[in-house]
């Protein structure tokens, strides 16, 4: 293909394992104006990088991303690194001419987050792109459920209702690094808050105007270590927020990593004058839809199965009606709008860049602010 | 029976239909130490009290609470009056030497609550007894949840979810009563949040020693009048806040009338160390349970029909295995443990007296404070 | 009430605790033409039926049925004894010029129902009205599912599936007298597959034409004895067979005592040229229905609350939406369309004479006739 | 990798797009004693196929599969050709000294289906390996249902309902070749019921002896041509049937493509003396599982997502718990089974050879002959 992407992918672990495959398939399962080349991985070790590389068929491994980055012959960096290496090589790599993909959330502190948002703004000029990976956007039914909202289907909206629930945190698991704040930033906030705001915000396309009551708990404070003894985490197990939005409606916000029997539990409820939506992750194909139009007899909790190729976004790339995907559909569906964008066509819904995924980190930063100082907390404050 | 329990009721609409259809069926499905005689019905109209006493069976109809309540034939009063008239009837029933059993909430008012919880405090060592209607206790799931949890069930709690959520009232919904901050005292937040209170004190067995960033709204304004125009509504439509309990537990709380595409769906969750639950009253029959306990490879969230005889509290005095049970059947059953009470007895599972409803009425006064103030409002300050 | 309807109620177990709580509840719940008065219930027990009787309220207990029938004072008898023990008193009340309500199913056998059906022919002349309590058509969601489905909702019907499993009938159960064929007539066939087969007739219209391939089995042949010791069972665990509908439908029908975890799923799901409907009555106030003619997008099973006043039946007379209703409803719904049509009113739903049971019956015996032979049988060979 | 498989796919539709994505990603996913080469893809139509072929990375495209199986170059021959053109190429692979992997139904025609065995057994010598892509053996839901039965958790198998309903068969669909009997053999039978059978062997472990009443349906019989016009129909809309298992359990089966509402709902549920399981692929990564030897308090229909690694069969080659796999994932698992026994490895949950499709194929047949003979079958007739 003459409009090939040339990527570079900065890190090896579970993103990168999802952002291979995704880079892999995309062309098989979408037609796009542009084909992906996986031209390099880049990783701390090399002997794993090298390994991985080969496995997932990137023509090269590096263990350096400063030369990963200036690579002339690399057209898009994908970054899959820990929060605290988001923003040099995404800063790097616009600087050096290259689209940017990121994964969320944007960065690991709102510093960080505001210079890769004026590094984008920068580099707009020169027809540079970003995108940061809120893959949930993709599964189908959020984004039939985007469409639904968006021509009207909900009208005004009273209530949003968001929670991450998790169950992987209990008292038995060892202090991995997730729970050290020096390498993960935060816990559970930053890893699925991150998610219910920036799907909150594109379902109700309105911004959060105030934070309130925040709740940040760590229930495990001492966690054994893998050689033996004890040691402290020093990140939040959960956070929980209570939120208004620009055009009234009020919300709630729950993430979790200790909500006992839930194993990805994101689910979100939007209640409106003309309609409701719900969605659970752990159902991804299907979209409840409350259509308070019908005759009220008829009105019920309709379980659409958002697997339909021409009614629902994505699915005509996929299977028949009926024959659901999984969770890894969302970076395939990904990988498939950011080369849309890259070679000048719309991708099937809005992707985030780094302007939009800022505006994501201002409400997690207000959280803490809330939870820290015990009050309401207008957004205007977060600059 | 010559134990019989002589009562009189106060009130003739919906509770009033509730309660009276409980003293009726009540001795046909429970074998009790006492027996319920309807002995008089009290309501502000007297053809419709006269009316509504001839169709349920009370021996007599007043108008006249005070008549009611001094009269000397009459063992219990029954007051399901508007919150505002509960005090009066509760205390001066109280003080003519007759056990009370009090709708929910205790009252419109913190005041009134305490002078309620005073005077049965004083009560008490007459031998009378006092008893409030939360209802949803003795669902036979929630019932059986309690004992769950009491019996170590989910260890150690986390995180608590208590969402109380109904429709009937979006913006076409005209200016009924209801939305009277003057007859109502409050809207959503003194029916269903006391509920919800209620439900997560008698679950967990924790006091919640903080609330914080409470939400208070009115979404809708300016509502029609029966008679043409339109006017101001003066209640909150919703009142959400977050809480901490005494054991540590971290909890949300939401009761609402616009949560489009929901009935009355009062559901609560609770995940702790060695399990969880999760209850919807929308199908009351069934308790999701988690057992955390179990081989990894076999947890799921078990739909338990809470059904059997034996198995399940207050289900042998009706039907049998997945013959599910009403709405209606809480109050039955409630009425047969306010008769065993009486009776000396033990209820199947403990009754909320006066100053246990004051502690509910505490929270709820708490979160109006916090929403005002914009502050996280420890419990301690209530008083 | 000067149009007060004298019931005697033979028997006084299960049902007869149904049928009590039905007669003693309509005229609160429901306004309606006549009031029930519950004038006497006869049992073999002389101790027991009298402390029955006291217990809910009959105004006397007698213990021989020919005098409970024959007793001028009474209008309706309500037939609660075992199947065997149908025909007769049904037959002899019609003969003394009394209208019947009678348990399903009809009889215990084929030559009883045409018996029971040809009295009820005649008796028809003397203005007599004969009912079976099928009290599964009375649940606000399969009456709704029937208002749809004659509304034109589905359209041409190609697909019934109708399945009634319980569980209670493992091997530890004791052989208890429903295993005897003496007593009991059949096992799970006439038990559960009469609902079915009335259920799917009530919904669908069509009449049922064919029967085949009809599976009877007996998994658990010996059983313990309650004094120690075993003995056989006589009757069917289960009963298996596919039929085809006058309008071209074709269904499937099961009834079994052992599907493990089942307690009461009665369950039937209808498809057709424009629509779908499942029901499950472990879940009873809901029902599941399907629009194909929505815009393909937006269908998806739809789970309607059936608990509306004015949209769905029977409601209005019972409890605000979303306050469900339990097994006993379906009891005090069909006592108020008996009374309503003694007193010359339309039943809010069809309710099945002895003509139209008689139908169900037919399919009940060619059923047998199919597991026996090993072959399709015609209805038309069954007279 | 020195133990490369190099494979010809003979089909370039659903079914070829399905596998060449598992032969693409198995060994990204899995760690294997052998590597899948892609060698070359055969379809009828060239350029489609080049096109095809380029696109999921074969090696080479022809349109001769006499070729196509003969090139000394193939290790495995992987077929996805129309039912009748399996037995051709699967038996002169075979004869050419090649694995082979056959899309199921076996075959069109019982006599194919045997040829095949017959092949499959000589060719065993060469230590040549069969296998047929019965693939939802390997959701893992299902997988670990077989691991749950054979541990003995449902102990002596009472019930089996086995369901697979579509609905893209409706009036409106045009004459299509999948409704032309030459073409497509059957209709919703060898395609849907295929599937049931197998997986119904395949989690009871045990044989079918008996088939009865089945019942065979076409609902629309004249459908629109393309061009204008309509056509008829010639294949069956649907099959039921009742069945005998060799270890005393009943069974029914049905296949529709007319069950409006239902997409892809291929289900089972299985009672059992100890527990019963229930699936539905529409929601394929739930097993529903009741443990019967729980406290009877306790027991519930128990929602597990089968997506634990370690836990659940296959999930540790993919994404962390919670994170749900798609349709695609039981080829992917599929291939990876087949490479490890090719390699000399134990497949996680057996593969069907043509030995044990053809004892699928025989229910098949028999069902046929009892639908047309209107009496039982038992399978000793197929031979």
């Amino acid at each position: 293909m003459n409009n090939d992407v040339r990527i570079a992918m900065l890190g090896s672990k579970f993103m990168g394992r999802a952002h291979s495959n995704a880079w892999m398939s995309v062309n098989k399962f979408f037609d796009l104006p542009c084909g992906a080349v996986m031209h390099s991985v880049c990783g701390r070790d090399e002997m794993a990088t090298s390994a991985f590389g080969e496995r997932w068929g990137w023509a090269s491994a590096l263990t350096d991303w400063e030369r990963a980055v200036a690579d002339p012959d690399v057209d898009l960096v994908d970054v899959c690194t820990p929060n605290d290496v988001h923003a040099g090589p995404a800063i790097a790599a616009l600087e050096a001419g290259k689209h940017v993909a990121c994964e969320k959330p944007l960065a690991g502190t709102l510093d960080d987050a505001r210079a890769m948002r004026d590094a984008a703004e920068l580099a707009k000029a020169d027809g540079l792109r970003t995108f940061v990976w809120f893959n949930y956007r993709r599964c189908p039914a959020i984004a039939y459920a985007h469409r639904l909202i968006r021509g009207g289907g909900l009208g005004r909206i009273f209530h949003v209702r968001a929670q991450y629930l998790q169950d992987w945190g209990g008292p038995e698991t060892p202090l991995v690094w997730r729970f050290d704040a020096g390498q993960a930033g935060s816990g559970a906030h930053g890893d699925l808050n991150a998610h219910l705001i920036d799907l909150t915000r594109f379902l109700t396309g309105e911004e959060i105007t105030q934070v309130s009551g925040a709740v940040e708990e760590t229930f495990v404070t001492e966690r054994k270590l893998p050689g033996g003894g004890t040691g402290k985490s020093t990140v939040d197990d959960c956070v929980l927020f209570l939120a208004r939005f620009a055009g009234g409606a009020v919300g709630s916000f729950e993430a979790t990593r200790l909500a006992t029997g839930n194993k990805n539990r994101n689910t979100i409820e939007i209640n409106g004058e003309r309609g409701a939506i719900r969605f659970d992750f752990e159902r991804m194909n299907e979209l409840l839809w409350w259509d308070d139009t019908l005759p009220s007899a008829q009105r019920g909790w309709s379980r659409v199965m958002c697997t339909n190729a021409g009614d629902h976004p994505y699915v005509e790339a996929y299977w028949p009606p009926g024959h659901g995907l999984g969770y890894e559909h969302g970076f395939v569906s990904q990988a498939a709008d950011i080369l849309a964008s890259v070679g000048g066509a719309e991708p099937v819904v809005p992707i985030p860049d780094f302007a939009d995924a800022w505006e994501t980190q201002r409400v997690l930063a207000a959280a803490i602010v809330s939870a820290r100082e015990g009050r309401a907390v207008p957004l205007d404050e977060i600059g």
